[in-house]
């Protein structure tokens, strides 16, 4: 029972920063807040709460998560905590992507190449 | 400790297709995997076996999670298991990170109208 509850409360720690920003957006709750942001440009924790139905500890796990993973910045104003997205973040996420899938629309390229070759020597 | 032992033993569930992608993808193993299926097409469980200097059934654990993600699709040939890449799901997480890292450059062009406007009133 007592392992449980550390269990519980203890963060996934990950030593690659892809492996953050993947497992930070791996979350329904934590993407929604992303396009908030994203939409909004800045937001206080009230606002970045307020479409979820969930308690307040839960939303600043999630917000944790987000920050541990470089994708979101926060900026202390008095009592007034602002955030904001770490574009560069998105963006490094984005281009992982992006690297991998240019291989593939390669291949289908070189295969497209060879199917107009094979049909040429028909 | 049985508790602790069933937990370990479980898959985690994700209810949303992105969650499973991006989940998927917040692993070095199985990143370095996507690459291998992206720079040679398809590979045999044994191929993608072959740089990780861990056990088998951890591989397959491994293989198991890109596929229940629709990142990987199995092809089986005789005795021989051929693995490729569904660049479909690759693309749909990367349209995700896209679709928000838009509003971030929206507000980045208009920010920089606002200051070119603001010098034409010096």
């Amino acid at each position: 029972m007592a392992a449980g509850l550390i269990h519980s409360h203890m963060a996934i720690q990950y030593s690659d920063p892809l492996d953050r920003t993947f497992h930070a957006l791996g979350d329904g709750t934590r993407r929604k807040m992303i396009a908030m942001l994203a939409a909004k440009g800045t937001l206080s924790a009230s606002e970045l709460r307020q479409p979820f139905d969930v308690a307040q500890p839960t939303i600043s796990k999630h917000i944790g998560t987000l920050e541990a993973a470089g994708l979101v910045t926060r900026q202390i104003e008095g009592r007034v905590h602002r955030f904001s997205l770490k574009a560069e973040t998105l963006k490094s996420a984005e281009d992982w992507i992006g690297d991998h899938r240019a291989f593939w629309e390669g291949t289908l390229d070189r295969l497209e190449a060879f199917v107009t070759c094979e049909e040429g020597f028909e």
